[in-house]
């Protein structure tokens, strides 16, 4: 029996709507996930996460893996305790981010960024069918991770959902890597799977990645493989292409090769702009995890209504000086609700003051909790098509 | 009339409790006042330093002045529309900060700590009678500050509560320069009176600063020199002397010297350890404000009822990794109510997440506000003595 219980679907979309239910608890889909990379939403308590209206973070393994370590968050009986986040948690495979090392910040190629060079985060030493040997970038120690070290490492974290471990190939990377690569991730699949098997924390759920890059074929047969296997849920990962296009299509290619008739809960990897949420409901995905909305509010750009750009706002330009506007008139986050202007938001960022980031993180994480609870409400209600066009319109959420 | 309403007095000591009405509203005293020094209680929000129990902030008007500057805050109609803070304002008259970068870092001489250099915040070019020109450590620009650029500045924030520019000596000047400087600190506070009948925006009290350095003649006769102008309150600045003994001392020779019949309120500058803070309620002290508990919690420091450790205790030692102990039993502040443990919070800390400087800079000013609660309450009762001998001995506040 699947862990998501469909409650509505959309007649015009993919899209549906429902409950996925973890061993802490329910969370309401779609849902935006949070990140809590190192144990905790950056600068956020969790009860102020839970009062926003999110019932899911996702923790980073490959970062708990290094610091503070596995054992140590077992030590405190998981990340739940350890973080005081009583809700569900799921946790990333430790993959995208050890592959980011290798292949010249993978990260950033995945996301269409410039890289920053191979040796921002630590150094892979070898990446051979057992995992993947890399030097620490806390300490420069040498570590092992693999298929059965990641799943470990998300047992002792206890983590809700865990991902198996992947290899995460950058854009660049031609089709014969690729569909060799993505090989290796259906084999490491079966490893994970069997060590979950013997090992798994009682309730774990543990979800399968689909691999292929951006080649129509090798996502066709990955997500179909993945779908053939026991796994509770399916994530998409990878490259998802040069532009948004190329990423809704090749989602697109993944959720189609799945069916309607698959109903395990569906989770993209890595996707939170405003209008990939919206598009990526409408393709059929239950949950999104993301740094952007964390990591945009620690750099100073808000999430606003304006399609025409890109749904930000750079509060820290001088054109906001003396601006007594609000971030976004009537959103009840405390930023704007708090009465604070954009000129004083502006003066606290640009002097890099710790209130300054947390106004705007729980402005960006208000403002996605209002844009997922009003998709679930449009594809119960029936409206999701009105809705969508309305947000894409710049409506607010 | 007094904008000190007197409702207590405590038979055993110089303590007194009542209320400080302001144009912002009222301050319960004795108070203990959080910096808010570059316009925001660092990382916190307004309304959550109210609803720690605090009446009143202190706005630095040195940074201020250089960043954003006054005209910008003016803009914003002052301090309390520009930082969401619709409560009470005192503001220092940068007198401080500006002499900390001429002597070498008095800052540091002052609280008797190594220097860290004269450089470290920019550079005194010159002092004489008018005022100081310095380099401002945010752009290298020439800057002046004399006594009536101080009140002008002060008039601009809006402050209800402004103090006079007055030369801080530090501890290692002789008691000639400290005579000669005491003298020009009564001449710079006539020039602040001046301006301020001038210029002060309505409603605005003003309060003279003692000093006079640690001889005893010379602080009793700034003292007196203070009280017999028309300020609306009295701050003790300056130096303190070499430890706490003569701390106490001094400020009990200034207080002595304005005498009981004095219902003006009395201010001590840059104090806040909770022992200190104890005795100088002892000594008659109204208000106090102090970056120690916001700078301790930044860099891992929790306040605890622990005399023997000068009431704190170093969250990022070693010996708290595993401990699943919260910062204080019972204490009803985020860190601790929240379930947090010293080992998730060492952890945070460690790694510099914002998350942990948060809850610490909460837990230290939440037992400071009930610290100070409790030494109204104690007043009001008439049981101070046995109040702060248990407070002493490590009672919890």
């Amino acid at each position: 029996m699947s862990a998501l219980q469909i409650l509505h679907r959309d007649p015009g979309s993919q899209a549906r709507a429902g409950v996925l239910r973890t061993a802490h608890g329910a969370v309401r889909t779609p849902a935006f996930v949070p990140l809590a990379t190192k144990a905790t939403v950056k600068g956020l308590e969790p009860r102020e996460v839970a009062a926003l209206g999110y019932d899911m973070v996702l923790g980073n393994t490959f970062h708990l893996f290094l610091e503070p370590g596995a054992d140590l968050v077992a030590h405190f009986n998981g990340l739940h305790d350890f973080m005081g986040w009583p809700h569900p948690v799921i946790t990333d495979s430790g993959g995208f981010q050890v592959f980011s090392m290798g292949h010249g910040a993978v990260a950033d190629e995945v996301k269409g960024r410039a890289p920053t060079g191979p040796d921002r985060m630590g150094r892979v030493l070898s990446i051979d069918e057992d995992g993947v040997r890399f030097r620490s970038y806390i300490d420069g120690s040498e570590r092992f991770m693999g298929p059965e070290t990641s799943m470990e490492v998300q047992a002792k974290l206890g983590a809700d959902i865990a991902l198996v471990f992947d290899e995460c190939t950058p854009f660049h990377i031609g089709r014969e890597y690729t569909a060799r690569s993505t090989e290796r991730t259906h084999r490491w699949l079966d490893r994970c799977l069997a060590f979950h098997e013997e090992h798994g924390p009682p309730g774990q759920l543990v979800y399968g990645i689909v691999q292929g890059g951006v080649y129509e074929d090798l996502r066709i047969a990955s997500a179909q493989e993945i779908a053939a296997r026991p796994v509770d849920g399916i994530a998409i990962g990878g490259s998802l292409g040069a532009d948004k296009a190329q990423m809704y299509e090749i989602v697109g290619w993944a959720l189609c090769a799945l069916g309607d008739d698959d109903a395990r809960p569906r989770h993209l990897l890595g996707i939170g702009d405003v209008d990939d949420l919206i598009r990526g409901v409408e393709l059929g995905v239950d949950t999104f995890d993301c740094a952007m909305p964390t990591r945009l509010g620690r750099h100073g750009v808000a999430i606003v209504p304006d399609p025409a750009n890109r749904w930000r706002v750079d509060l820290t330009a001088a054109r906001h000086k003396q601006s007594h506007e609000p971030i976004m008139e009537g959103c009840p986050c405390p930023a704007c609700s708090g009465g604070h202007s954009r000129g004083y938001l502006r003066y606290l960022l640009k002097n890099r003051e710790l209130t300054g980031v947390r106004l705007l993180t729980l402005h960006n994480l208000a403002y996605l909790a209002r844009l997922m609870v009003g998709l679930r409400a449009a594809i119960a209600g029936g409206t999701l098509a009105a809705h969508a066009a309305g947000l894409r319109g710049g409506a607010a959420p």
